[in-house]
């Protein structure tokens, strides 16, 4: 057994579901049984009384690969046929394909694909689309794909029918770094795939246009950020991290944003880095972080 | 010259106004001109060019109470008369009578009675007043009177007739402390003070009711507070302080309702004292906080 | 079964050791055969190869006092014997009885005592020490016996003497609330029970005397809290929980203080809440606090 | 007059020393009868009586460079000689020329070169210096000369002449972005200019050799960093800036480093960008920060 979770025999198991009593049992037994070794484990329940379930588990279990159908069998007899839940069983050792869509703001974009590069990141970076050719050489510094995809305002669709065809089959993970275009519901159910979106946030929210300037207006101490899986209701979908920085007067709207975009990469990356590691459970418009 | 800017002699001189050159030289050589010293000076202007001007100075002045005339005639005539500005002259060692407003949650009205107990706060509470009898017995044992007016849902002017004639001519200062019931236009009118207001805040807002259960719904990550001045547009009126706290999703909605009082007690706090030291300028909807 | 984790019939199961291959398997077969339902389960283990295995479970079993002797036994027999682990299992509804040391100041006290008045806390506090009686009347009026027991200089062992005729049998932990005494390794190993202190903190320390004051004089920009379990060698325990805040050069020595007292208590009574959920497991110098 | 305040004719007056009556009002006198207009003004005592005077004036006046020099007879003859303070007048549009010294380490490097492309930092970067070879290429990319200057165990001085020989009337500010080399007295004295430092920090400190690994033994739930000026005395000198970011016993000694490198990157930003501001004032061991 090496010292890294995310090598070789490491596996993550996340399973959910209408609390009942002995599932945590019943995941235990099925994981020995086939001779795996738990090594992390976050369990948590919604309400004890008829809440929903959540458990993630990390286990080491020698020829995982091998193993892998045997053990999807025993999951799917024992997790969804007797008690209904569902799982997914992750190889950790598999990084997943994070493909990064941006406009023209570097902020989001640099931080990622940096910390990827020092090896933050479990993950891999097929491409970074965008509807502006600004950011190309940046991205192809860093050695990945970039595709420009203009967006003609009057043909939306279009755009999104090159982007479904670079991303489909090639991506698990679409992020939204300062994507400034709206995405469609037929996109999200074409990609198959999650969808997390960054955006600015502020207490309280000033919905619409120019945020910064009205938050300044009414004298906000804190600007924020808020990164979320994106649903067809716009900036509305579960919510994955957050966090804000503190202002004052002395700011200038110019440096409410600037501030804005310190903790909007910040909360960006670490989204997405727990969702790589499957720290993430979405359920319904929530979420649980383990 | 004692040590304490909160001392007999010490005077604090708040400007606002129309920006225009020469208003921090104005200011100073009036002070000067009466025999004052500079303890400490904020500046601030919204905008370099065309924008509001703020200033707050603490000065030492020996009988700055016998003074006191001759300096106001000084400040009419060079900072109003000669350049259209408004200007409040305060001594340091008048204390602001604050009274607070609370309904039955003792969380914020509390911190405050602590602090004033503890020296924190350069103020006096003359009374409480609240809509309901819990927390007579709580407030008296700091030798404050406490007030209970009953707030009837057919006649809620009877209720504020009676609050303005308990707070008309006391007080400097109504701060409601988590005061459960809505104010009227017409009470602000007639009380003639500020009225400072703390009520919770979210990443994004959650507006009406259980906001707490919403938030929870959608799985937020910060709690927060804003400490505001009410206007009729109820809490929407300028922002003295924020705060936020960090929540997980293993905390249930009541979890976060007692994070939430953490940090409105503290928020509120904060606000409270600020203004009594004069360090708050309100410029319509927006505040600076020196 | 209810919706509180903290009734009739909840209990929690502490188990650590050296970490080896089925632990969480086997923890959860010994309760499902009791017929217990897992409600809540964190685990970590420091190191996947050869470290320290930590798990806390929360977990509902019909007629919980009942089954306390077979339940033992069982454990006994299969993480102890067989597994050479150590466990703790508690009863919800059993609130650990807390007593409170303190000297003059009352921050730290007063809002552990509030807390508890408002039901926040899971916890008995069956009295309050002091070495000064300025504080007693404030004790009193929350119903909560209040003992001053004088410390002479040149007798120190007297007092803690009289410290352990309260406290041997009668709590189960004790919290030093601002208590400005030095308590030995005797007192320590004689009352039995975990001791949690608090005291400020500062990036970089300032060890000795005056840290306040030599904070100012380096010009630090945050002051912070860190609570901790009691060992012999002081203020070097192991770490329950920090926070710290924001502090300029506008701020007093004083004011310092102030902002370091309203961290402290905060930070305290997280530390306390924690440690009566039995969230904190100490393991040698370090705490996992689930 | 323009928008902004870094633009031709705007001025930045930093006066200091032992506070005495009508220091302000001399400073407001001076720049009035120059035709200055006061546009931002921040003052400090640090005690009211017998405390250190500081004060930060941002004022417009046309034709600023070409007055320059009465303007400093001026202020020489009224603050220097009559008053015994000392000043330094510097226009805004002049940006500080800033090295970044560096080894192997590029977040903190990396995040000021992105910060100076984006236009957030009022500065250039005339040439980063590495006693490795490794980030050459990273900072080409920028347009930024690199120097490579390798330190021999057993001739550091070569180095540091080296070093001198670059920096000498080349540079305003050098910034250690994780330099991992002791910079001598002798280097500090000869360099003539400020040099700003970060380090990781923690409550309480961890002096020496692996501090996060000792962190990490002691539970700590928070890890910073600190920027300051360096003196002779290494990692003691003035704090510029400071923050933290919280951890867990999840998290490892590496996840430690990386969430320590984040608070490192805004920390060192942050005080770079106010040393260039002028924001930054020295006063023996202390800082004000305005």
């Amino acid at each position: 057994m090496t010292g890294s979770i995310f090598a070789e025999d490491y596996g993550r198991l996340i399973v959910q579901g209408a609390d009942q009593p002995g599932i945590v049992s019943r995941v235990s037994s099925v994981l020995a049984e086939h001779g795996a070794n738990v090594v992390a484990l976050d369990q948590s329940t919604s309400d004890p009384a008829g809440g929903r379930f959540f458990q993630r588990t990390v286990f080491h279990l020698p020829d995982l690969s091998g193993k892998l159908d045997e053990l999807n069998q025993a999951l799917e007899a024992k997790l969804v046929d007797d008690l209904g839940l569902t799982y997914r069983l992750v190889e950790a050792k598999r990084r997943k394909r994070v493909a990064i869509m941006v406009s023209k703001t570097d902020h989001c974009m640099l931080d990622l694909l940096w910390r990827q590069r020092r090896g933050e990141l479990h993950m891999t970076i097929p491409m970074v689309i965008s509807n502006h050719p600004d950011l190309g050489d940046d991205v192809r510094q860093f050695g990945i794909p970039f595709f420009h995809v203009p967006v003609e305002k009057d043909d939306k669709a279009a755009a999104e029918k090159e982007h479904l065809n670079l991303l489909k089959g090639n991506v698990d993970l679409v992020v939204l770094a300062r994507y400034m275009q709206i995405i469609s519901g037929e996109f999200l159910d074409e990609v198959g795939v999650p969808v997390i979106n960054i955006h600015h946030s502020f207490l309280p929210a000033f919905m619409g246009a120019g945020p910064y300037q009205r938050a300044k207006e009414r004298g906000v101490k804190l600007v924020g950020a808020t990164a979320h899986y994106v649903t067809e209701d716009l900036d509305e979908g579960p919510i994955i991290e957050q966090d804000v920085i503190r202002v004052s007067h002395r700011e200038s709207t110019r440096d409410l944003q600037r501030k804005g975009a310190d903790v909007e990469r910040l909360v960006l990356s670490r989204a997405v880095s727990w969702h790589c590691d499957d720290r993430v459970i979405r359920d319904g418009n929530t979420t649980v972080v383990f």
